[in-house]
């Protein structure tokens, strides 16, 4: 499989350092908007943006590294009338319609796009949607962190003003015991703070402040703090790509409700980026396979059955039964 | 959804305590093998099993409660011949064979059947399949119990004289310390072992061992403790419908490997028919859908999408992303 990368900051990195667990992906090209010499990849070639339209014919699936906020809405569906793409589109809200765009885009071209392929959204919807449908009655409490979130970070840094921007995702302690012991659907606000680090221009905090707490999707209705603090402190160097999602799902059964059942999901990962490279490389190879059998359109995790994810993998599926 | 529940023992029994639940399902009847008089349901209509082949428009979706050592091989295949049909099917080396049995009694009577239907195989199949394509070069280890194994009892129970019979699957715990730790794959005998508490004939010890030992994908080449006690043993009352599964994945990333990834999935149960039956009734609505949309054949839960397990949902698909 020959995948292109476009867009290398943390993810595009990752994905540029999975591939290479993977004897038989290539990666044919990094495409960037930022000036050619400035990036520096662990090998492979780097081409301006513009190239990417000329190299249809040496690359498989490419890989949308971009962020959320402003450029996967445009880029998924307007490369998919190129590529084969995947991209890792994390505005939870806003993956339907995303997903019908990049959808129309497929068809139209004869191409498949995985979209939303990581961790959260993709990985932890998956067992969300399993512990909802597999437990009786149940609720189903996710939380992530604490861990850098790279979209809302991002989001932060694109707000003018902002010199450099990283966000904590941290759930509350209360609302973990709560989700272990009691089955009752809690708020997002309920179960997590969102806590920002910014160097913003000075005078301009409150301008950030406003902005920051008004961002639909990301911020506003959240439980958010904001810190700003200077350019060169040492939190902007020694930011950990570490985070952690947990699931905690209770359910009941039985005549009088005496039944008890539950699941505790616990995934740690110490690099968000690479997981997330792994996760959408492996929906690549769904991404390829598909495509090979004309099966074009936009899929989420949710259209893929387990089986084609067994079929990318080297042991036989009923190995997994 | 009219259900018709074949076999009523614990699970038969279970599926129909977990369809009070569901406004939308009835059950339509209980058909059994044992006579008519001997059972008593929840509220459910007993029939004689031969009465079955006569209540085909009573029943969209038949749950086979029967074991899975000698009934469903048979069963399955040929009562989807008559009906859409769930079943439990649990001796993982035999899925893909009792499958495409059971495929083509589907396929040439226009019907659908749902094998393999629990909670593992089930729903644990599905965490292993996920865990193994998204943690980069994991290991997946499973550990049950403490908890009886139904199957493995039933096997148990099947053996001549042996009057009752009662296997606890437990986990080694230094296994649990290792697959928490280390990313290796460990076999089922390093991981688990077997105890069987059997009641039977005076002077028959040395037989029943024997066959207990030598018993292909139960317990031979498992690591099997054998108890012989007086069949009034208070063991066989008090014994406990409670269960647990584990899974471990570990996995590592980076240019040095020097990142991890782990998964934890603990899934505890009060009532492992209950739960058994839950996870049945919701692959029966998917069996149903199916059958409506004309996608005849035999499924497990890896043939199935996400998307249709969230369309037997009240929630959105977008809310579980």
């Amino acid at each position: 499989m020959r995948i292109g990368i476009a867009g290398y900051g943390n993810l595009g990195r990752a994905v540029e350092i999975i591939a290479r667990d993977h004897e038989d992906v290539e990666v044919t090209g990094v495409f960037t908007r930022r000036s050619v010499s400035e990036i520096k990849t662990m090998g492979a070639h780097v081409f301006s943006y513009e190239e990417l339209f000329d190299r249809r014919d040496d690359i498989d699936v490419l890989m949308l590294c971009y962020g959320s906020s402003s450029d996967l809405p445009k880029c998924t569906p307007e490369l998919t009338h190129f590529y084969n793409t995947v991209d890792t589109f994390d505005i939870h809200k806003e993956i339907d319609e995303h997903k019908a765009r990049t959808d129309a885009a497929a068809k139209d071209s004869s191409h498949v796009s995985v979209i939303s392929a990581g961790w959260d959204p993709g990985f932890l919807s998956l067992m969300r949607v399993y512990f909802s449908a597999f437990l009786p009655s149940s609720s189903v409490n996710t939380f992530w962190g604490r861990g850098v979130s790279q979209g809302h970070s991002e989001a932060l840094r694109r707000i003018p003003w902002v010199k450099k921007a990283i966000q904590y995702t941290t759930p509350k302690p209360e609302a973990l015991t709560l989700a272990s012991l009691v089955s009752h659907p809690l708020d997002d606000t309920d179960r997590h703070k969102r806590v920002c680090y910014i160097a913003a221009e000075k005078g301009r905090e409150d301008d950030v402040r406003q902005r920051v707490l008004s961002m639909e999707n990301y911020f506003s209705g959240y439980d958010t703090e904001i810190h700003f603090i200077d350019e060169n402190d040492a939190l902007f160097d020694k930011c950990q790509p570490s985070h952690r999602g947990r699931i905690y799902a209770l359910g009941q059964s039985g005549v009088y409700k005496e039944n008890k059942h539950s699941v505790f999901f616990d995934l740690e990962l110490s690099s968000n980026p690479e997981l997330t490279a792994h996760i959408a490389l492996a929906c690549a190879r769904v991404c390829l396979m598909l495509s090979l059998e004309k099966r074009y359109g936009a899929y989420t995790v949710f259209d893929i059955t387990p089986n084609d994810f067994c079929n990318i993998m080297v042991k036989k599926p009923s190995s997994f039964l």
